[in-house]
């Protein structure tokens, strides 16, 4: 962590000095704003976490409901949501209060007496070494929670609107050309409408979004005719596996899900109600707590579940649903132009619950907007960066709404339909990539390379999330994870790894320090502190104790702050033994990785190819001032 | 963490809910109160934080600044107080903030020409092992913080009472025999006096005590003949181990130490000004930053040190101090008596800033003291417990001292009066386990065993702190040091270390659950939960997935809450490759390893040895009604 570059600060570092719009931010929802966000779930919080980053732009987020959410639906943490949370400061918190998926049971039918279940069998929920973080199982409440701090302790001083409801949009022209008619749900003036006037707006107002049918999108998909009941209880039972996730079939064709949640205590069931017929319409959601909890005794037999108190329950039909747009930009007279609304999160996909997809997709969804939108806004880049988001983040839909479909399914399957025993098994584990978040792979665009120079770095794939590897700070000789200092600030991270004898790589840094042509000269502002929009590290061969300060280009030495005080996180290098050369497949010629501010590799190059990073940033940013 | 035990919560599960004097806390300080605290230093700030968590406890703390702490001076953590943070539920927190300690390097004369500084060795500054965590830099106030966050979130609901400076007390007889004169020093009504009447008095209010001197205690000790300056300083240098611990001895017979801080960019030194002649008292301290800032120049030649800003800065003489009384037991007319004012803290020991000893003696002192003072109060001990508060660290105090005394006497010789040129180095390697706090080793007593069956777990030295390993939790297979769930909440841990079979293990489980002397059935109070005095785990030997909760005894799977829900939290198993028994040599036959709840072992003993159990603890608790 970093502070005390402006002189010796003396509370919780974590709270950044407000600056811009968070200056004066007034407590009033204001008549004009660049950035409307509609609803505070998981999607619209991370969107105005990472807008509160850019302190020149006047983001407001409103929600429906009088104040926090007490009790939400989600609660499956991919471990790339973990990765996330480290950039926006609290991975390590969330995970200390978190549950900790390590294995998961799958029972079935006993052989020996069908009418009892045994555990057939159990893997490790988390493959080996795709993340140096784990899956959880938290409320979504909490990851609410610690965005919306994360938002407020930014410059820009993000907090939500309570109290809002979305009535209705029309996009026009002029400098603020989205009107939004907002509703008061709350205090003296409830029932009273106003309009705000946005640049953009981003509808993050879940499955029943308003904001999508305003922009006249739909969902489309299937309901699949099969019920389950599910409910956060606390009980006891003499299930042996009530702390683990655990896969139960039983001989009777009833399935259960076991997802041990956080605090020590409390568990979700899912229950397997079964088929419904053509013409049920409605009538299984009449199914009691209850029952869903007699169903539960029936399928655990010979165990017992003794259920003292439910927080939550809830009986649904599983619907698949894709939104046929994730922004606005076909929804006019006249063709298509640049969008100004934006769908994320469960506006755009509503799926099963039970692969504990939704919120990570959703948090995904928003910070992919997020960072374009302060880019737009502050000037940074064209207008056309945000016609990306729609591009890349309707492929990783399609994907979710797919693997979900075929994991629910099976997950509904009577033990005589599976072709083998382990079909069930066999397939979780099989996609295992998938559900911890990280398959996501972004294809060629202007802001993903084409992958030509994968070879000298084969441990960070084009389009996929940088996965972090360990190194030590030359400095202070702190090991590391090289991505844990990839924070949500909105930066871009180029990270120079050097050749042996680092020849090239002064050259390169040389480039990058003087040349017209490079993006850290053509595209950070005059006075800006060097490292401002790109956060440019070395990492040498060599072990740190031979590498001497004095020798280290100034590019990765940049001077910070009113007293122009030299940063020394720039620099770093390999861990004997632990190398992230070997790690990550980086040649020994070196190699420059681009990441971008979400965390995605943009592209690999050789040293050599300063013409080629020139070329790359190009399209991407707006010359500076 | 443990929550939703007494119904689903939503909020940050580390609040926990107020109870007893928590429930209706009065913002005014009150008449009377169980603890008065003075100071809110680290000594008082710990205390009071560990006795929030007894609310029956009625604990108040008295500051004098009329705020919290903005610029301390105390900045080295010794690992041994981050396990202590991490029971507080905030090690995570701080590491994340703070500088962390890897090297030390020695710098000397050039040989090739003295008048240039060179570095002549680097030793790593934690030993490997000593314990999880690192040893860390951050100043105190973050420490405080976070300890009063804590106070705050306990079930008593802990909080400063700032304005409060104490004038004199007197111990005389009944409920509440100390009556305390405090004086306004912020308010309307600044000035102004008034009396509260405690039961216990803890003077934490730094070298310059006045509880001290209320009770006729004074400082015995001496004062070195030499002067330092000290500044907390952004700069910039050429100097390469800037962010390295560094010690410096030049030429001219100069020393400096160079302590990196948090945040990247502050930095500590002290500067070496030289002996003070007899008739100098006083003069040394006219030394401007300016002169400290140029003699530091002069000493680290060939580098230079351009200072932009300085946060705090002082200079100083070291003294090494003692005081000859811990507690009032020997202050009254007609003798010794059970004490009712106690010392900690700097009130207690002064000693040079250099081996960054202060802040965490002191808070040793507090958590030392705390839980004796809860457990007296709330009636679980006899008022005899107080007395090993005085007797246990009086010993320390007088080690810190000593090693003190040697350590600041190195740091101050010229290079031509070392025996060898490694000398300093040599003595820094060869003392590291006292500065990073595990030197301690309370000796046998009423608290503490007599170490005649060590043997049976030679890595849990009697005496000395829980080193924690780690271990896996049977019930969902999550890995974690068994030492992190020792929280800070008062209790006794009992670790029962299986035999291989579980035979010894099955029958000392019974003794405890159903013998008449078991110390669980005799202090436990009637109605509580059967974990809430005596928080008591199994380890066993076999593999996690070879451990059948149906068969671990119900000792280990007690029931809390209003809704009797099994906690799965006890049981243990060693993990393959990574084995407790072997990390900690304890015997294949079992063991049973008592810990303290300041976290030192008390005792160690045999499976079997039930009646020695049940007489350790004969004169610590008092049987509940």
């Amino acid at each position: 962590m970093e502070f005390h570059h402006n002189g010796y600060t003396t509370v919780d570092p974590r709270i950044e000095p407000a600056a811009g719009v968070g200056l004066d931010r007034p407590d009033e929802l204001p008549e004009q704003v660049d950035v409307l966000i509609v609803g505070s779930g998981p999607a619209g919080i991370i969107t105005a976490a990472q807008l509160a980053q850019f302190p020149g732009v006047t983001t407001r987020i409103v929600e429906r409901r009088a104040g926090r959410l007490e009790v939400g639906q989600a609660d499956g943490i991919q471990a790339r949501s973990v990765e996330t949370f480290q950039a926006f400061g609290f991975a390590e918190q969330i995970i200390q209060e978190a549950y900790q998926l390590v294995d998961t049971e799958f029972w079935t039918p006993d052989p020996e007496d069908p009418r009892n279940i045994h555990r057939s069998s159990t893997t490790p929920d988390t493959l080996i070494g795709i993340s140096e973080f784990p899956q959880l199982i938290v409320n979504q409440t909490r990851v609410a929670d610690y965005l919306a701090e994360f938002a407020e302790r930014s410059p820009a001083r993000g907090r939500v609107d309570y109290g809002y409801e979305f009535e209705g949009l029309e996009v026009g022209e002029g400098e603020y050309p989205v009107a939004v008619t907002l509703r008061r749900t709350t205090g003296a003036d409830e029932g009273a409408t106003r309009v705000v006037r946005a640049k953009y707006v981003v509808g993050a107002d879940g499955a029943r979004s308003r904001v999508r049918a305003a922009i006249g999108g739909r969902l489309a998909g299937d309901q699949a005719m099969h019920a389950w009941g599910v409910m956060d209880a606390l009980a006891v039972t003499d299930f042996p596996d009530t702390r683990r996730k655990s896969i139960i079939q039983s001989g009777d064709g009833g399935n259960i899900l076991v997802i041990p949640r956080e605090g020590n205590y409390l568990v979700r069931w899912y229950v397997d109600l079964g088929e419904t017929g053509e013409n049920d319409r409605g009538a299984v959601r009449q199914t009691s707590v209850e029952q869903i909890a007699a169903r539960a005794n029936a399928i655990l037999h010979p165990y017992t579940l003794d259920v003292k108190d439910v927080s939550w329950w809830s009986v649904y039909e599983v619907a698949h649903r894709l939104t046929d747009r994730f922004d606005d930009a076909d929804a006019h007279e006249g063709g298509r132009r640049a969008p100004r609304v934006f769908l994320a999160g469960d506006a755009c996909h509503t799926h099963s619950a039970k692969a504990g997809q939704g919120m990570n997709v959703s948090l995904q969804d928003g910070w992919n907007l997020a960072w374009k939108l302060g880019y737009v806004l502050e000037g940074r880049s064209p207008e056309s960066l945000l016609e990306t988001y729609s591009e890349e983040r309707r492929v990783i839909a399609q994907n979710l709404i797919d693997f979900d479909k075929e994991w629910s399914t099976l997950m509904a399957k009577k033990p005589e339909e599976f072709a083998s025993p382990r079909e069930l098994e066999d397939f979780y584990i099989a996609t295992a990539e998938f559900p911890a978040g990280f398959m996501t792979q972004y294809e060629s665009s202007t802001l993903t390379g084409d992958g030509a120079h994968q070879g000298l770095a084969t441990g960070f794939p084009v389009g996929k999330r940088f996965k972090s590897a360990e190194a030590v700070r030359v400095a202070d000789g702190v090991l590391a994870h090289l991505g844990h200092h990839h924070r949500a600030d909105g930066r871009y991270r180029i990270y120079a790894f050097a050749d042996a004898g680092a020849e090239a790589l002064d050259r390169w840094a040389e480039w990058m320090l003087s040349s017209e042509h490079s993006p850290v000269r053509r595209f950070t502002p005059t006075g800006a502190d060097l490292d401002s929009r790109f956060d440019v590290k070395v990492v040498y061969q060599e072990g740190y104790h031979d590498i001497e300060l004095g020798r280290v280009p100034e590019l990765f030495m940049p001077r910070r702050g009113p007293f122009q005080l030299i940063n020394y996180e720039k620099t770093w290098a390999a861990i004997p033994g632990n190398d992230i050369f070997d790690e990550r497949g980086v040649s020994r010629d070196g190699a420059v990785v681009v990441v971008r501010p979400d965390q995605y590799v943009a592209t690999v190059l050789p040293l050599s190819a300063t013409d080629e990073l020139a070329a790359f940033f190009e399209p991407i940013f707006t010359a500076s001032e």
